[in-house]
């Protein structure tokens, strides 16, 4: 394979699969799939070499991690075979939760440890392989919110802790109060959204040495139905790099273009159709070139680099 | 209370009061007040709690210090239960300066003597608890600067040293410099201004555990006649927190929401008016919920949170 | 002199001239100099203080490292008397180089190891004093990247290594994995492009001690031709500033404004015309005044300092 089919998290042996099955759309479609139709779908998933399953307590209204668990449950595979992510701090208005009155963020430490409690009872496990803290929280007391996480790992609930959306900032002030590195940060990425290339967040990947996990890596489905300019410039210039390669499937070139960072970055794949898995997994076989890779970006940017 | 009526902001035993009044606007009035007037308004500041005084060289076009001087020395209490602080580096173009041409910055060591030299004479006292650079001098020859500020400290004449609108990048450079930290950086901030949070100045603020003062924290009087949309979102969001906890005032329900930061924010109240600033101090006493915090944060941005 | 006429690059003796000969237009006239008329260059250049001479690989279509190479092998000055600066990464899409299907970057070991081999054969010399990584590459590998420019210094193929247009974030990356601190960062920067003195580049430089070399100085000539606000306003605020200090020339100024800056900016010039050259470096007896210096930022960002 051209890309290595785990990425390694931390010093202590935690590893995902490269590419993450994401379940936030689990419950998407109009026919809300069954816990047998879940196991199948985790089984799939792990023959695919997909062991990693990202979640959030939120994810479809607070109600994906517990149809997740009930597949779980009647999946025959091991719990060391897979790692299960979860992540925090986003409070949602929803019928599911009628006391929150708005959108907002909790990084406290009781809103974390019950979190935390509820996503390993709905998931049907006894640890998280990896939380992380779901949106930088403007009102996060770094010790409060260290110190918890801290007490999670000590615990044995969790493995290891990361964070989602964070700027480099908010990575090391929090950072600052761990006893141990933070192992991720899950960002936005795709060759619809480029900007982590020049914001200073893969850099300072690079620099700590974590692998980011990168979400929406297909841009939201934008990248086959969007009419836009930039949109349709990609598509073409993805397009063309298939039929130089012979690859068969554009979402594979957009995975790949995603595994050439040297950053390491590990896309969380959405799609609930194990026959889309199937094609975006060839993503691991696809080395591409620089010019390659440079056009992709170029027909993304609108212009060539400077 | 809420609160902790004082901020520590050195090892050493400096300590300023929560809220801090702040002397820009002393002279702003058509009755210009004398040493008498003054004098009450200390000892008024004094009794709510406010023990701490902003200054800076250039305010009311290089009067106000020695008009507060002149209070000062009329005024009962001891030196050393107030804190009085000053700034330099902004050269005013002032008809009591006519040598200067246009508005610049100087952070020379000469300069910065002969400020606080006469910041001392104007006050009517022996040292400042607390300097700020005022405005970041892109001129600043940081060895300079940091070897001037550090005399300052070592003669006495300065307590402890801080900056003001820094970014982080600024702070960073003084702070390599100097053989003490830097004790604040004081910053624009407030429920119409809310820049500081996701531009790292509250993330540096509270990595390196300093704790920022906060200048214009009730966005100028904005927030009371502003005709804007993000004005009157704002005011309705404070209004209906302030119904909800009983508070009477919305300035004291503006103040509180910088209060809840966890970097320990500082507001510097501009008013001259004894009962506003009465009113104002009951922010200590206002403790903020997540969900309220957020609700005025919405209506400050005109959207919910990502 | 006002100015110090060398830079100090880093601790173990490398210097530049303060105002750097820049190659890039070198072949740009109707009237392509002979290698006679470039060894005469370059005498002229030596003799006015300027003995570093700034290349790289793509100038000119990928032709100027030869053609001054070639002048250089009939100048009669010892190569010890000058330094040689050149860069890679650039590619270019040229009908030079007709495999590059369009301009992109590479800082793979292979493509770095080649190109300082080709500009040193075109140069006809045996080491560079500077290398620079002309753009950051959002592909860099920093761990091959930094061993590759160590393995330079290490062979003696290359005194000392630098970067071009990096952000801070960029360059805490790649210092990250070197031996040795990088020397400089080659930015634009003039009285029309001061972005540099607020977007944390020089707050950088300054901090970590590192001299930036400057390109366009001058703005690209735009300061002399250019019809739009800005560049009337500055060019009326140079005026005023040459008229008070009996300068002849704009452009001195212009540089002096540079060298004014605290950071330790080297100016690449980038005329080929002798006299022009002779007229630029007077910059260096040029001190401008605080008031000057400012009236003259002021004039470009169209408004006092705030």
């Amino acid at each position: 394979m051209s890309h290595d089919s785990r990425i390694e998290l931390t010093k202590d042996g935690l590893s995902l699969s490269r590419l993450v099955f994401g379940a936030w759309r689990l419950l998407d479609s109009a026919a809300r799939p069954d816990a047998d139709q879940i196991a199948r779908l985790i089984g799939t998933a792990v023959d695919l070499g997909l062991t990693s399953f990202d979640h959030a307590d939120i994810y479809g209204h607070y109600q994906v991690e517990a149809a997740f668990g009930a597949g779980l449950s009647r999946w025959k595979g091991k719990r060391d075979s897979i790692e299960l992510i979860s992540k925090c701090d986003i409070i949602l208005a929803s019928a599911n939760r009628p006391q929150n009155r708005l959108k907002h963020y909790d990084t406290s430490a009781a809103h974390i440890a019950a979190s935390v409690d509820r996503s390993l009872a709905n998931l049907g496990t006894d640890y998280l392989d990896l939380l992380l803290l779901h949106r930088p929280d403007p009102l996060m007391d770094a010790d409060e919110t260290a110190a918890a996480l801290a007490g999670l790992v000590k615990s044995g609930k969790v493995r290891a802790v990361g964070v989602s959306n964070y700027t480099p900032s908010q990575f090391d002030l929090l950072a600052s109060r761990l006893p141990f590195a933070l192992a991720t940060n899950q960002i936005e990425m795709s060759v619809l959204k480029t900007n982590a290339l020049v914001d200073g967040s893969l850099d300072h990947a690079q620099r700590l040495g974590y692998a980011p996990m990168i979400w929406s890596p297909l841009g939201g489905g934008l990248l086959f139905t969007g009419k836009e300019g930039r949109e349709a410039r990609v598509r073409a210039a993805i397009a063309a790099v298939a039929a130089e390669i012979g690859a068969g499937d554009l979402a594979a070139v957009a995975i790949a273009w995603l595994l050439r960072h040297p950053a390491r970055l590990a896309p969380v794949l959405g799609t609930m159709k194990p026959e889309r898995l199937a094609v975006m997994v060839k993503a691991l076989e696809i080395d591409l070139g620089r010019q390659q890779w440079f056009a992709i970006l170029e027909a993304s940017e609108g212009r060539p680099v400077a």
